[in-house]
């Protein structure tokens, strides 16, 4: 089975570690950062520069593709690496976290979600044996077992019915990607963990998808609204009931210093849309801190955006560019911005990497952080 | 003079010669057409696609630019080439077709044009002094006179008289360009045909430029209503007027049958802002016409925009992908249908320039028209 999936770990760092996953589709060096492409486009990229920025894999969101352009539409044109021209690994999410957030007129029942489209209003249903057909017709590499996202903030109660709701879907999610012999041959399946913030109820997760046996877990039902506080504290009572030799997924999530305190605490892979979504709005990445490329005080400012950084928004453009640039509404400098930040990212992973394997993480971390600057009044 | 501007013929066919431009920057290849760079940026184009496309010269927009960034600014920004990364030839529009086009509250006079901002409503000046300090300070290789475009229609009477201070002010602008050392020893100063419809009004005009003398000679108020039967009329009763040893300049054309039939009228150059901004909104322009790719009948299908072509639409993408991506206002659809214009563009360029050293630019139009389709209702 090592073409379809093995994980190996590299080196450790008290908690943190680096590995590889090695799937047929190609190596993905963990602790890995998933730039997040919806609509099977990482939005203002091209996949050759998303490649060149570092990136072994990336993400695409089955609710968004099931309605536009359709799952059996890409099956047909022969799969969404084909079709976005990425040819690497792709992790699809399951559809879950998104029909609850963008969707109309829910009905959640045990079957799973019916749901009206938010682009046309058109019905559709989403249930664990749907989500793991639509990611097979998508071809996805790994492949997420479906699940409700809790709600923040829930109750115990409501938190416990959610995830034993979770916890009998995912185990409905393991059948049906096993009963397809394509998909179980060729792709990986992780389950998620939820239970909100309460620490039993985390560990009933684990251990009830441990039962079921995946090729990797997922910490889900994070960056909702809780605070790095308190998703590092659910971290803390999460990570160490899951196993050593499977990867670690910490979903949608997150901030630069998010990912640092993440990686810290044993997580191997993320995914989130704030590099690219921020910067479209003309929000920066920088060793410093996030810089707001709009404000008037970039207007004539001759410097490049990171002296430091390789992308062509740094290499080739002054500060005062791409303030013209965002200011102007023009394209290319949400092309930019985003290949910043998308490098910035890939370059903090590799960071982080490089100082797991010299066993100096928390110097890195500690330096980075000193650095880095979140108060927007410094911007 | 040879670094600052020269300009030879290479091979003539009947009335269509190709050429080249040599300046300090590099050297342009004639017949070419100039991507619309107007703010600053081709649009959704980095520098370096505009030049994989074979573009050896953009155009820049005087209005937008001194009313966004300002030219004193990017002048300190170390000027445009440096601002927007393109190190190659840059022609600068005069300004007076905008201001006459965009700004609000215009006034003319003898002096120039005021005018208010359509931006923020603020009140500037551009006349034929100011549009050369404008063109200076941007650092513009080919700058243009400063004139009037004559509306369309326009009578006799008003033509001439719009067409006769459209010849004052070229003679300003040649004083003021003379009286700057640095730009007159390092750019090239194009004059401007105007005249309306008429074909006196026209040789008149070409008389009083070539009076003047001037580096390279426009056409100017055409495409502006008239049709392409039109055009070709007036184009047949300016340009034999033309000095065969300039360079000659059909502002603001066209369509790729627009330039196929003005190459074999003697012009040598073009601007168009058609591939850039049909691109953006879903038009590609194919070997056998011009296609919309939002059409639903897009939806499922397989073949590349255009087998022939070597852009990255086309040879990585299915028409289907490219159909999604403009359905879901994405912004890689922009990217990559800009792209592929412009290519065709610049193929079609190439393609006139071989045909013309073969001998053979009548075969070549015929060609190329027979499996040109414009019907509509066709694509």
């Amino acid at each position: 089975m090592t073409d379809r999936f093995s994980f190996t770990i590299g080196a450790k760092d008290d908690t943190a570690r680096t590995g590889t996953i090695r799937m047929a589709r190609g190596d993905i060096r963990t602790p890995a950062f998933m730039p997040v492409g919806t609509a099977a486009t990482v939005k203002a990229m091209l996949p050759g520069s998303v490649r060149a920025s570092g990136a072994d894999i990336i993400l695409g969101n089955t609710y968004h593709l099931m309605l536009r352009p359709g799952a059996e539409r890409i099956a047909k044109l022969g799969g969404l690496h084909k079709f976005m021209n990425w040819r690497r690994p792709i992790l699809t999410d399951s559809g879950g976290f998104q029909v609850m957030s963008l969707a109309k007129l829910r009905k959640m029942t045990e079957e799973g979600v019916t749901f009206q489209s938010h682009l046309d209003g058109s019905s559709h249903l989403l249930s664990p044996e749907r989500s793991m057909e639509i990611q097979a017709l998508l071809g996805a590499d790994i492949v997420m077992s479906f699940d409700e996202c809790t709600p923040y903030p829930a109750g115990h109660d409501e938190a416990k019915a959610s995830m034993e709701l979770s916890m009998r879907w995912a185990k409905r999610s393991r059948v049906a990607f096993d009963g397809n012999q394509q998909q179980a041959g060729q792709a990986a399946l992780f389950g998620i963990a939820q239970g909100g913030v309460y620490p039993d109820l985390r560990k009933q997760s684990v251990e009830a998808l441990l039962d079921i046996g995946f090729d990797g877990y997922a910490v889900g039902g994070l960056a909702v609204g809780e605070g790095q506080e308190v998703m590092f504290s659910v971290l803390n009572d999460t990570v160490p009931h899951l196993p050593e030799d499977r990867p670690r997924y910490l979903m949608g999530v997150g901030k630069p210093d998010d990912l640092i305190g993440a990686v810290m605490r044993g997580v191997d892979m993320f995914d989130c849309v704030l590099p690219t979504r921020s910067g479209r709005t003309g929000q920066a990445f920088t060793r410093s801190g996030p810089l707001n490329l709009k404000n008037a005080r970039h207007k004539d400012d001759t410097d490049p955006l990171d002296a430091a950084c390789v992308c062509p928004a740094c290499r080739d453009y002054s500060r005062a560019y791409l303030h013209h640039l965002l200011k102007s509404g023009e394209i290319l400098g949400a092309m930019l911005m985003t290949w910043h930040n998308l490098q910035f990212y890939q370059d903090l992973m590799a960071g982080m990497r490089s100082a797991i394997e010299a066993g100096g993480l928390n110097d890195f971390a500690r330096s980075f952080l000193a650095e880095y600057r979140t108060d927007p009044a410094l911007r």
